[in-house]
């Protein structure tokens, strides 16, 4: 992986970083729908968590753009001038596409490249469309929560991939938003391949380069189950992994719950077949982060786990009744 | 200026840097109202003059997300699959903001900087969903007619200014789009400034900056009036100014009318101490571009006018019939 950038400098230590998975803020089986009731629940928990240890309760509209139904913007700026300055801490956010992009990404085959092709291309241009017009409902979310989020569209950002790998990816315009006291919100996005011509740079391949750069205190995914299970959620019998031991060459184990016969182990071992992205494909990813010694909280968006996972609350001890899966480093 | 790059390769030399001003592709007076005619008849302009000496008449639609009044995306995968790679011409579109954006920036005073007030930093995100949620329209109106358009916004490209000249514009991103034959869509940003915290980068500067690295073969200016006049063109006797020279240390004359009386060039320049971005700041700001040998055309959207300059007819020969400025280099 070949990046410009050697030592990242950030003036205040990044706390989190936190992925707003797909499923959890679209509705997966409806075309380009948002899941409101989540996006409002996962903004306004943000805010509580950015804003930990201060006590300031009204929150600084930052939308100021017409909505739906509201002919005028609302601002009232007197209210502006009597606010202090709110002090945030440093969090990053990252969200999926879920029912965005999906569709104009696969009927095309932008992740296969071959921009010479018009389907593709199009394709390509019809993807970024889609993703992006999502980014732009998520940044407005965030902004009404008070959040000072900014949109930061990784190809904008010029960053680009060789073989679906990362070839080029500048943090430094990151770390300059998040030194001005912003909140970047970057997604997963088409990006031109060096090799391929183009490809699509997943968001959760931009957490493991960011939180490698970054190196926040924590990193948590938002999704729509209570975490990783030993099986598929739905199945009888699934259970939830609570905790997942990370060493030091990146191999990890599941330590809670006991896993009574060794038979599991091997069993979720074999599941790495699964190419789908499935359970074993994102362990081992967040094992990965884990390993710099980065918390990684795997939570329900949208309920009182994920507001205890955003807050950091789980670095100094996790409650018995919290439901999610944290996957830590052990020495 | 600093910037990184020292020497810009293009596959292909760019043709056209093409600004969309605000007051053409939106409603002055209503906030937030695209004028969604003069956009179409501009994106079609747009795809003629990229698409010349090309016959083809199929549109590849490249915006398959969700309209309003339509449940789904209506996309024929065969029709891509039948298509010839359309070779197009290299353009790079900047778009001012009109009534999106200006209310925002104004009501916070984001170019005067100061991200330590609530007013200002909350001015600096509504600013930017404002002008990304008109880029992400124009994308969308240019996706429509075949247009391959990415959008590239300058906070995300990472360009910064200092003391509100641009301090940081790696042009890298836009390169590398227009090489692998998209057409990259900028637009006037709030943005980070190193001496005042932020201030807003306008789409005229942008220009300015593309020109003097890109080295298009022309400029043109999409504007709300048949082009430079020698007074506000709502006044009586105003006269449009037809052909201005500029010499080599950047002064320029008005050729075309040959003002009879001497008084004329001495009232334009007299005008020069309007500080409202008028007439003689924009033929000044055309005369740096034009200094480098590039034509810069100023003309009327979304008329005959503007066709005949996009599609670079001019530059062999001004038809006398045409209406319209054009500014250009003479040795």
């Amino acid at each position: 992986m070949e990046t410009k950038q050697t030592d990242i400098k950030l003036k205040t230590p990044i706390r989190c970083i936190v992925k707003l998975g797909g499923a959890a803020i679209t509705c997966k089986n409806e075309f380009e729908k948002i899941n409101e009731a989540n996006l409002i629940t996962v903004s306004s928990q943000l805010r509580e968590a950015m804003m930990f240890g201060s006590s300031s309760g009204s929150v600084l509209e930052m939308d100021w753009s017409k909505r739906p139904g509201m002919a005028e913007s609302l601002v009232k700026v007197d209210d502006y001038k009597e606010q202090l300055v709110l002090d945030f801490s440093s969090f990053v956010v990252i969200h999926g596409a879920g029912s965005f992009g999906h569709f104009q990404a696969s009927t095309s085959g932008v992740h296969r490249g071959g921009l010479n092709q018009p389907l593709v291309k199009a394709g390509f241009v019809a993807t970024r469309i889609s993703v992006t017009s999502l980014n732009l409902e998520i940044v407005r979310a965030l902004a009404r929560e008070g959040i000072p989020s900014v949109a930061m569209s990784p190809f904008s950002c010029g960053w680009s991939t060789r073989e679906r790998n990362i070839a080029s990816a500048d943090v430094s315009a990151v770390v300059e938003a998040l030194d001005s006291g912003f909140v970047p919100v970057l997604h997963g996005d088409a990006v031109l391949d060096e090799a391929l011509g183009c490809t699509i740079l997943s968001g959760d391949v931009i957490i493991s380069h960011l939180a490698a750069h970054l190196k926040p205190q924590f990193v948590v995914f938002l999704t729509d189950v209570f975490g990783v299970y030993d099986r598929p959620p739905a199945e009888p019998n699934a259970v939830l992994l609570r905790e997942i031991a990370v060493r030091e060459d990146g191999s990890w184990s599941v330590v809670n719950p006991t896993l009574e016969d060794s038979d599991k182990q091997v069993e979720i071992s074999v599941a790495s077949h699964d190419t789908t992205g499935g359970m074993v494909t994102k362990i081992s990813e967040a094992a990965m982060i884990a390993k710099h010694g980065i918390d990684v909280y795997i939570v329900k968006a949208a309920t009182e786990h994920s507001l205890t996972a955003l807050s950091g609350k789980l670095r100094d001890k996790i409650p018995d009744d919290w439901l999610g899966t944290v996957i830590r480093h052990v020495s």
